[in-house]
């Protein structure tokens, strides 16, 4: 056989793979995660399903890959966790409500909020990858053994106040300029990195 | 036509009502809302599909009845609401997390928070229910004008936690005792509720 393939692109190719994923998103956002299936995605994406597996492996990898962060997201968290312990708490805040905010992110920010929450494989990739970025980044401001409960705690506070202002749509929390939103919580966040936290 | 309906029950039956809840249940589980249909959510229940719209209205109306809070969560959250403001974010973050600690409720629970989180009707529903409960219960405790604003501060933050050990698991906070849990939280909740808030 001398066909070649309709793209006219090589099955490797980055190109290929992403082509995949946006094919899968379209599958997800049409037919939920349960109705969607491989041979459909590939069919979208126009590529054998083979390749679908070879690249993904099953649904649910390939669920995973389209519910990944914004590639600018995890780059500003890190860029707002270096400067000392000062004030972490309103960086922190400021930075991951700033992704929910702009335009060119808050989008894709929400689908992998909703995603974590309703399904176990894009939860475990969102935990690993966040809880990463923090663990490390603030390896040098906050002391073991607590920094990883720290942190936990610290996002457990920013999660529910993204929670009640972007997907619950909470008023007044959602209506409020993104300072006061900002102002509201970080004391808590901040209490949570360095305060002091109760006997056990 | 002498007939009697199958059942031997009046249509008009509290006993009807909640039969026809708990076939939506069933269809909600299986096919998701999307997926479910009145006509086989009538044929579970084995009524005939208009006694469904006249009780319910429509598919969202059906699905709000079907994610309702446990009968005794709201008196929980009242009980705990009493007895000053000393206290009251613990006594509120611990009734909350109680919620979810319980067998009898915990499920229940669980599927009315996911049900919040991805559907508009029922997320409208609770956050009714719930500010609902807490502006009325917190009128003699918290003046205006902030009450509203700091129920749903205290919220974010208890809320963040409810998602973090339950839903999302995340250890080690889902490993923690009850009272540890508590007792990491409880502190921000106080401060929503009763400390300063930032100038605006």
């Amino acid at each position: 056989m001398t066909s070649p393939r309709r793209t006219g692109r090589r099955p490797g190719s980055t190109a290929t793979r992403q082509e995949i994923v946006e094919a899968a998103r379209a599958e997800f956002a049409a037919h939920g995660f349960r109705g969607a299936t491989l041979r459909r995605i590939a069919a979208r994406a126009e590529v054998d399903p083979a390749l679908v597996h070879h690249y993904f492996g099953d649904k649910d990898g390939l669920f995973a890959a389209t519910v990944t962060l914004p590639d600018e997201a995890l780059g500003r968290v890190l860029a707002a966790l270096g400067d000392g312990v000062d004030c972490l708490g309103e960086r922190l805040t400021r930075t991951f409500l700033g992704l929910f905010e702009a335009p060119a992110t808050r989008d894709q920010m929400l689908i992998v909020v909703r995603s974590a929450l309703t399904h176990d494989v894009a939860r475990d990739r969102l935990r690993d990858v966040v809880e990463g970025t923090l663990l490390a980044g603030l390896a040098g401001e906050i002391p073991e053994p607590e920094r990883r409960l720290r942190i936990e705690l610290a996002m457990t506070q920013v999660v529910g106040l993204v929670l009640a202002r972007y997907v619950l749509v909470v008023a007044p929390l959602c209506d409020l300029p993104l300072d006061d939103a900002v102002a509201l919580v970080a004391p808590a966040v901040q209490r949570h990195l360095t305060g002091p936290l109760p006997a056990r």
